[in-house]
């Protein structure tokens, strides 16, 4: 299995050599290794197809919430609900499946609440963590 | 009922005064007027509760998903899931309920591709005419 990393504005993107499905597995496992569980999904190629009748990749969206950070991120700001939780996608791709994982850090920028930066500092290192996993495999 | 509203810098708060189950009903017909539906709902209360055994007040973060914008936004940057759905917290509050609309010019602002403009201000077009109906409540 190999993986080829490239830098976004926004995230983490990791290209792996496995299933959609694998790959959704394997992120779901190394993101609770970090103390994210999976608290929202979105399968938008089921949305495309049942509400446009359009076809398009699989394409999954995990909103990952380390309920920790989040309960002392909320109790410091109610409005950080708004970037919560932090998304990381999965997709169909020509080598088998893209994980994308969001940068806390950048999306807190649209906050701009310097009581945050600790926690999002905490989040952003777990998920590196997971990204780094992730590159290894 | 009256409403209050507050700027963000990252998007429309509304205190309305309603019960916390009657302002997510009322938020969630006033998005499908614009072609929002719910793609995603996390109940933060229930999960604080389950997972740390904490009290936290009633807390929902609606995921607003306008399929035909996502599908448009997604065939231009595969990357714009990062920032998928649509925030709209719900939450409890001494008025009643307080509810914060996300602005997705203020979220793409993180991903910086300026093909996604047109789509983003659409979305935000449509998200500010919710927010001004939930006003005049």
């Amino acid at each position: 299995m190999s993986a080829v990393s490239t830098p976004t504005q926004i995230g983490y993107t990791i290209e792996l050599a496995l299933a959609f499905d694998e790959a959704i597995q394997l992120v779901t496992e190394e993101l609770q290794k970090e103390g994210f569980g999976i608290l929202t999904q979105a399968d938008m190629q089921a949305a495309f197809q049942n509400k446009l009748g359009k076809d398009f990749r699989r394409y999954t969206i995990l909103g990952a919430c380390n309920p920790g950070l989040a309960y002392q991120a909320l109790n410091k700001d109610l409005d950080v609900g708004l970037l919560l939780p932090c998304n990381v996608i999965v997709y169909e791709s020509e080598q088998g499946a893209t994980v994308s994982i969001v940068d806390p850090i950048a999306m807190l920028g649209v906050i701009d609440n310097p009581t945050l930066d600790d926690i999002a500092q905490d989040a952003k290192e777990r998920l590196q963590r997971v990204y780094l996993r992730l590159l290894e495999n």
